[in-house]
């Protein structure tokens, strides 16, 4: 196994990305290749003592940024680090890349260079939610607009990568949407809930609302790329205002600060819990090689968990179970089709 | 002041609801119009003992049910309580409607049986969120597509609204996307963003991300009604996760108990201003009259905050506000369309 990894980008890069790339190696059976400023990995590493001839080194000084429009700076910039490291995934110098970079450029060079998994019309970013069961949200941010086909198609591949990450075997596939009848959101989510119903490759639970998604109700969330967006960062926000509340409750005088010792272990342990960078970063869904993105306020240790998110991508199959779904999608399309089925309505 | 609640609907009527009504008569300055099964509120009221003399009470047994089809049920059930409500309320038998009904079928009550404010688009379901400054999200749910004009009127609409009830002169005002760069969003967004920059009768902040909306970045937040229904319902599931989480944590052994104890009243101050049905129900903004809509599963003290809520829109003068906005804003747009000026490019 063998993981690439882009040092550049972020908010925190490089340094405590690379005490995250330490973090890792102590943790993950891989290899690593560093992708970045060599000159700036030797000072660091001389800095905090670490050994870098456990890696190999792979020098630029290019950098994609937060605000570099995603297809233009593919071709003006080449040479970043985010590009080389999807180059070597695509040339199989390596078995999976992560990258705390700016997403739409990371989503475009992954599309670009790596390219998509033969039958996909679109691939999705995944988020794997704290939730009371298994619950990965697609797309969260990719697309912005998408089709009822595309949403299908998360549907199946959400389903494989919950099938085989998680081990359930019939993995529960909700339509967010504004109401649990069928009548409900705009004209995509009552087309999609008719074609989501009536496709024999998922487990389809019907339209799910934002407020039931993290108490069981599905495994597999599937919505637009904005929505998906808005849901994770609602979640985000409200999570960080919450436990911003609570630690004012527990420092505000001595009673409080007694309170909070006594229950010290589980309050860190619930801080991990609703800490997004815990969830080791989001895998790219439908492109032919695992690419995981990293928070891009990521520190040492949700780094180090995103590097082991996408070393378990890469052991499980799981892209090799899309590409089959994938397949008996492409099918049953084409025999709906033929067949003149109910989705030709 | 005379309040006219709906008696029927939601998860709890109606004696939960009539609790609340006696919470409220205490609290507010308003006498009540109680629109319902009249045989059962007397019911009720002998078992309870409540003195129901203070109140005019309208008979029907007819309901709006949550399964009802909103536009259908108009026609089919014109003698149900929430629309015999919206009709005193346009008779002007009184000064404010709540109810906990369907949603869709009081939204589309109220712009057909009260009517929109002049020169309203479309009215919007507003909803006060919890904060660092005061926030109120529109649309969420009313109209799950809309235009940039729509949203610009949200804004126009929700500045009033904050500027009266929370004397903010200036409210910031930002447009929900997924991230904060200009060219970010489904093309709505991106157009809506420009135009929004461009009315002279709002402080627009730009685009706002849904991690950001809870820390004070803005004051009216606007969004199609499908999104902001989304965001609405995470903020409302990840708030529940979270709490029950917490309550977990505090019961799981001796200490952890003796720890609740000692923190019990801020406990319960978070828990109370995290639990939406403090946020008392949520005001429609562009109806020529107040109508406030409680949550569904409002408990007696939930729907006492809606039946305030609506006194304070009712007495505030926030109507004839929007109302001089919405004036302002049709002439920018009529000196925007002679003049050429650059909304028409």
């Amino acid at each position: 196994m063998r993981i690439i990894v882009d040092l550049m980008g972020g908010d925190h890069a490089p340094s405590e990305l690379m005490r995250g790339v330490m973090e890792a190696a102590g943790k993950v059976n891989a290899s690593f290749i560093l992708v970045g400023n060599v000159d700036e990995m030797r000072r660091i590493a001389a800095e905090h003592e670490y050994d870098l001839r456990r890696f190999d080194l792979v020098h630029t000084t290019d950098v994609v940024t937060m605000r570099d429009e995603p297809l233009a700076v593919m071709k003006q910039k080449r040479e970043a680090s985010m590009f080389k490291g999807l180059q070597l995934l695509a040339d199989g110098e390596g078995d999976a890349f992560v990258s705390t970079g700016n997403t739409g450029a990371l989503f475009i060079g992954a599309t670009l260079i790596v390219r998509k998994i033969r039958g996909v019309q679109r691939a999705a970013i995944g988020a794997v939610l704290p939730a009371a069961a298994p619950l990965i949200l697609l797309d969260t941010g990719a697309n912005v607009v998408v089709s009822e086909e595309n949403l299908e198609q998360f549907a199946v591949m959400g389903s494989a990568y919950i099938r085989r990450i998680y081990g359930i075997e019939a993995p529960a596939v909700g339509l967010l949407n504004n109401g649990i009848e069928d009548q409900k959101g705009t004209p995509l989510q009552v087309k999609a809930n008719a074609d989501l119903r009536a496709c024999p490759l998922i487990s389809y639970v019907g339209n799910v609302e934002a407020s039931a998604a993290p108490f069981g109700v599905c495994n597999v969330l599937v919505t637009d790329g904005f929505t998906g967006n808005v849901f994770l960062k609602t979640m985000e926000g409200t999570g960080k205002y919450i436990l911003r509340a609570f630690k004012k409750v527990f420092t505000e005088n001595y009673r409080s600060k007694l309170s909070a010792l006594l229950v010290r272990g589980s309050l860190a342990e619930m801080k991990r819990t609703f800490d997004v960078s815990e969830y080791g970063g989001s895998p790219f869904l439908g492109i032919s090689k695992p690419v995981v993105k990293a928070h891009g306020a990521s520190d040492a240790h949700a780094f180090a968990n995103a590097i082991r998110a996408a070393a378990e991508y890469a052991e499980s199959g799981v892209i090799l179970d899309i590409a089959d779904e994938i397949g008996r999608y492409t099918a049953f399309q084409k025999s709906q089709r033929e067949g003149g089925g109910e989705n030709d309505g």
